[in-house]
């Protein structure tokens, strides 16, 4: 198993990200090929207390990094030999199992598309993170990659998410609900309305555990396993836990740092306070999956520390082993609507 | 100054709004119509140590209710009598200054447009919570009413928004911000795209201090005093915010529960942890107002209890005497998009 990792992508490259494939390389056995600027690799390499490169580690020297302020849409044509293309190309063509970055969203997005493809059939890929739920965790698809949608690209998440959850997570029969402002069917849009008739019918053909609509109330205590919607509404759920789970932390942090007495109570629930922080915590969860890719792309935290990417190699390593590539291009043509 | 007040609406009818009214008329100095059945209400005042209807209160009878499963669309025209559409004709008709009800939100939405109707320009009428942000609280426009919505609805919602937030909030210059799934002009769908330019324009012409798009991420830390969006994606957000405050909740529950070393140190930040759940507790806030209806409507949360509704008569005195809806009907030319 070799994992690709753009070593130039992200808030902390390439120190945080070599240390994380270092760290990476030993978890989870795999072999690493560092894609980036040779010299910053190999003086990370020195910093991380190693002058030469590991056994199973291989750095493939370019020129030209992706920036933040790149236009996604054409940064791959203006600048060719970037740690992020030449990742994207080697995974093509299978010099490598999956790809890791911390860099531009939406260059990745973009790059995973037009260099590495979609699997065949499907129309959009989604970008599918775990998110924590009071129950346990659920599927996210998708929260930013498509913010316009059809039914047809809907009724397509809800098959990735599924078998995501199936190959990647082991869940036998994951719970399948979209997304939207009540239970009932008549609710939402007519994106809703189409997708949801689509869905019933697959979950009554026997495709999928379909549950219908689901409040995002219902769906963070954990009511479903997979949330299909579209990238716009996934995004306002996603940010919108993001911003409420910093808002929840800085109010215990000020109701903790009161006096003393509450600076010792907060001793006393130090290890339930790191347990309920670590679940929200975007450098313990890895990475966020690229689904309908044709090939295993995982898409870091921009500001991943070294967890962060040692996770998401982790989560990589998952990915590729996971047969879920296969197993969606086996079931393609359930996903196609005729037109 | 006359509140109407739906008896009848909610989970708790009628023994906790009558209790809710009875605590609101003290509370705000305001007169109470209760509308419902009146042997219900006679016996729930009885039941608040009330066994004569008090001064400045009264009942008008009403032999029917709005139930949960009544269509929205249809009832007012099946159910000739019920306590939220005599309340509602009554508002329209200048017998009472606002009106509040737990009941149906379709419902309420689809009486008080057809009913009460709207303001003279406005195309929707919005629902408006405003919410609890890191820094403070923010007016969410639109939160559910308009799940499909033009460049113009969300136009005027920015209006509005506005208004409330200077009319009812008292903020001198309310930070307008879009909602969108990044802060770049180039973010979202051709909604956001039409509106941002219309909005900027706006700006420009020194109507709105509006501040671009902004992430829901940013707008929970309070990057904003107003946050304008679709109906759908702000039901999204405002759902998703009750969802994780309950997961931190029950989070923090089990963390304090779990041995007396823990129990002991709930006790020593109980205030702070009160504080806390109070600014996201709905029964606090009040309800939601709907704005660009001709007339003052309140919409209380489904499960209020009494103190939810006396925080809502004194939100429905308080958007009464702003003088908020004057202010609309001023300027309801500039929020007009010619076609």
């Amino acid at each position: 198993m070799k994992i690709i990792v753009d070593a130039m992508g992200g808030d902390n490259a390439p120190l945080e990200i070599v240390k994380g494939a270092l760290a990476g390389q030993k978890h989870w056995g795999v072999d690493i090929v560092l894609t980036g600027d040779e010299n910053a690799i190999r003086g990370a390499l020195t910093r991380c207390g190693q002058p030469e490169v590991p056994t199973g580690m291989e750095i493939i020297s370019t020129s030209q990094t992706v920036e933040m302020c790149d236009d996604p849409a054409t940064v791959f044509r203006r600048k060719k030999d970037t740690s992020m293309g030449v990742g994207l190309t080697m995974l093509r063509e299978g010099q490598g199992d999956a790809l890791v970055s911390a860099g531009s969203t939406g260059a990745l997005l973009t790059g995973a598309t037009l260099i590495t493809k979609r699997i065949h059939g499907i129309r959009r890929a989604a970008m599918a993170p775990v998110i924590p739920t009071t129950t346990g965790q659920a599927v996210l698809i998708d929260c930013g990659a498509n913010a316009e949608c059809t039914p047809e690209y809907l009724v397509q998440f809800a098959y990735l998410g599924n078998f995501y959850a199936q190959q990647v997570l082991g869940l036998a029969k994951p719970r399948v609900g979209l997304l939207n402002i009540g239970a009932e069917d008549s609710k939402g849009t007519d994106l809703q309305k189409q997708t949801l008739a689509r869905l019933r019918q697959a979950a009554e053909e026997g495709h999928l555990h379909f549950i219908g609509n689901i409040e995002a109330k219902e769906a963070i205590k954990g009511g479903c396993d997979v949330i299909v919607t579209d990238g716009f509404s996934g995004n306002i759920l996603l940010k919108t836990m993001e911003g409420v789970g910093s808002f929840a932390g800085s109010a215990l942090k000020g109701m903790f740092k009161k006096n003393l007495l509450t600076k010792l109570a907060a001793l006393a629930v130090m290890p339930g306070l790191n347990d309920f922080k670590a679940k929200l915590d975007p450098n313990k969860v890895g990475g966020t999956a690229f689904i309908g890719i044709a090939r295993p792309v995982i898409k870091a935290h921009g500001a991943s520390n070294a967890e962060a990417i040692e996770n998401a190699i982790g989560q990589a390593a998952a990915f590729a082993r996971s047969g879920l590539i296969e197993k969606i291009e086996e079931n393609v043509n359930l996903m196609k609507i005729e037109h």
